[in-house]
């Protein structure tokens, strides 16, 4: 495995052949293309020497077994809207961009199956499917942008996971060009399938370290008829937790469940004119409920006699889809309202047992307060366990006492029984803290998949391991 | 590997060991004792020439230790009532009894997740989750007397998969002793994570050639609040195809869609007198209908009106525990009922996309019919896709004409798109079945991870490949 880019003449031998298999339009080297491709979601910059923007399976075939051939490092790439790296081509070599694989292949109603190239928009296959009154759940907060393909490699999860789960349950079958450019199929179109090991998942959440998909089949239910929200104001995070523990131990499972601290309130205030925010809220729940309509209803009205029950100093309720989106609204633009606080940012993505949402909340209150020219807010998917932890700071110098913050957070999250990440994946952002949640055996056994999957690891290096 | 069972002395040198490390009672040789470990529920037989009683991880552990210092075959066996051989001793040597591990470790409310030993009885679990009014969904046939450790190697399905998912989905974090004798944990007990390679979802369904597990933690979900049940039918199965198509198409997702043909529907009737089968009927449908009250009522009226339009000749609606359980007899009795029809039978677990349904039972009256000394039943989880095709034989010397018929059933289902099994896994009953439906360069990967997970080729030998 190279270390450094390839070498000029190299690279400009493996220009040629890829522009006579591609076709020339499909292969970019001028450096204002390639550096398009060198950042991603997660704002580390490294530049590919070349870029493939492949159209079909053959195309992908093509590329990367002459990237094998010439032991070139290879990066596939959707949206690059991930949050731990994994687009980032980190050692240079090629960057497969697979926003032209875009078309949806098949939406088959009658076998609540869908057919699709890596690179359409997560959101535009939903839009599709809703179309036949069908619903593919995994909603990351990316969907408008980030594509199924990364969705796949990663993971990804979203305000949905509690009730309908993450990308990895809607996953049937994968088309998979290998390390060696050949091309398998995994898994098959029916609902129910255990003919053999099952490389679907061992494939999914694989971050393009194993194989990169050129076909993807996911699995469709039926659209929710109802979708109703709240977004409940609290005194306390206790308060707001209670509620939620409180709402699902009677027994409704709420199609999110989301949770807003302090700091991050603090960031949305005045941002909209016409929803007026209680001065003391020291916690936001926003909570989707669907169904069937008449079943929604009654969810509705328990959510908010339990609410009131806990404390609610407010309750908004949304009817329809616009209000709805306005209320939704507070929770999207959270991640860039965060900025308000200070200028940089580190983003995790911990998750605990539901039971100790509370304990890892004050032991980051508490790491805190030996930092305190950091500040922390955080939000995320309570139902799940699962909290985005914004470590932020003023000055370029102070990040590696974020850092060091960061990983105090980590150890406390493993000592609760938590998971490093519960839905952004490791790349290379997080490949330090592997080691800390998977014993030396166990992460034995995944480089051996790894070697055995890319003898000689060209796929995504640099990221995992 | 030893292809025999083992030599007399070694035999005796290793039950001496055994006895040391896991105390005498838990280790049996007698012929009486291993009579009982030679079968399960294919009919098969091979004697096991030790049977082993684990009680704690740590025997596991010593146990498989010492069969893989010696090479002998490791068998792990739940309640042995698989249908593909799976816990069945071909190549003799130690089979791993876990009746005794099975005690439930913890259920977390809050947390929604249960960990359990692999010995627990799946209805066993189910009953006391339902206790804190929670929901273990994936329910085999067999849930009355399988154990949650057979259901994660062979990925169990049943009659909830359609809405619910099958054991995969369900399954949070193993305890694992690999063929060396070392335990790892994979996984976290957490709703969500992407850690590192999904280590767990490669284990299950694996069939025990990969690792035994000693701890399973699983996902609950509520309990739904209310169960409704119809019994429906036909004259003919096309009404009850397009029935159960219009059903889903119509956003409404059953707990159970269970479909029974004509030849089925002969040997039930007579079973019970006070349940009057129309006379012409040539299809049932079984419909279970769950969620919050409201909603189911409004599920039953749709799916009522919705049958009566496709000719439904008869509906029976039950509305408490009692007359489900009653109409859900009619389907439990089915698989011991079809002796009625003739002494011998294979059962085969096709799966297929759902638009298929009709096209694969076509066919698999085609085939039938150039061979016309066999007789067909077919029932299942139609809403899957998921066919049990039943042949039934008079004479024991018809097997291989049986066996024939199946072979062409399993090549039209792999032309229609289907899947060898949708839930009883491969075992050495399918094995043969395996490369019809996986590609040399697949099954070469699963060869591979066999291979890197077990290399003296100790656990479940003569299964799969």
């Amino acid at each position: 495995m190279k270390s450094g880019p390839v070498q000029k003449s190299e690279t400009k031998n493996l220009i040629a052949l890829l522009g006579k298999r591609l076709g020339e339009k499909n292969v970019l080297f001028a450096l204002e293309d390639r550096l398009c491709y060198a950042s991603d979601g997660s704002k580390q910059k490294y530049l590919p020497d070349i870029v493939v923007r492949p159209q079909t399976t053959q195309h992908v075939s093509d590329a990367v077994r002459l990237a094998n051939e010439h032991e070139i490092p290879v990066y596939a790439r959707g949206a690059g809207s991930g949050l731990t790296g994994g687009a980032v081509p980190v050692l240079g070599g090629m960057v497969l961009d697979f926003t032209q694989m875009n078309r949806i292949l098949e939406i088959i109603p009658e076998d609540l199956v869908a057919t699709v190239e890596p690179g359409v928009v997560t959101q535009t296959l939903q839009t599709e499917v809703a179309k036949h009154k069908l619903f593919y759940p995994p909603d990351p907060a990316s969907a408008a942008f980030s594509t199924i393909g990364g969705n796949v490699a990663e993971c990804a999860g979203g305000i949905t996971g509690l009730k309908y789960g993450v990308t990895r349950d809607y996953i049937l079958s994968l088309e998979v060009v290998l390390a060696d450019g050949s091309v398998i199929t995994t898994g098959r179109k029916t609902l129910k399938s255990v003919t053999g090991y099952d490389l679907t998942r061992l494939l999914v959440g694989s971050e393009g370290t194993l194989g990169i998909f050129t076909k993807i089949t996911v699995k469709l239910i039926p659209l929710p008829e109802k979708i109703e929200t709240l977004l409940v104001f609290f005194p306390t995070p206790e308060d707001a937790v209670t509620s939620a523990n409180g709402i699902i131990s009677h027994n409704i499972l709420p199609r999110a469940l989301e949770f807003i601290d302090k700091s991050s309130i603090d960031c949305i205030k005045g941002y909209r004119q016409e929803m007026e925010l209680p001065e003391d809220a020291n916690a936001i729940l926003i909570i989707d409920i669907d169904g069937e309509e008449k079943s929604v209803q009654k969810g509705i009205s328990l959510v908010e006699s339990f609410v009131s029950k806990n404390n609610a100093m407010k309750v908004i309720a949304a009817k329809n889809a616009k209000e709805r989106d306005a209320l939704w609204e507070v929770r999207r633009i959270l991640s860039p309202a965060l900025y308000k606080i200070a200028p940089f940012k580190i983003n995790e993505d911990i998750c605990v047992p539901r039971s100790q949402i509370l304990e890892i909340l004050r032991a980051i209150s508490e790491i805190n307060s030996r930092y305190p020219f950091l500040k922390v807010a955080n939000f995320g998917h309570i139902g799940d366990g699962n909290i985005h932890v914004n470590v932020m700071y003023e000055k370029e110098n102070d990040q590696s006492f974020a850092e060091k913050m960061i990983e105090e957070i980590i150890h406390s999250t493993l000592r609760f029984g938590g998971t490093v990440s519960g839905e952004h994946g490791i790349g290379n952002v997080k490949s330090k803290f592997l080691p800390f949640e998977i014993a030396p055996q166990e992460l034995q056994i995944m480089k051996n998949i790894k070697h055995m999957f890319d003898p000689k690891g060209i796929l995504n290096p640099g990221k995992f391991f």
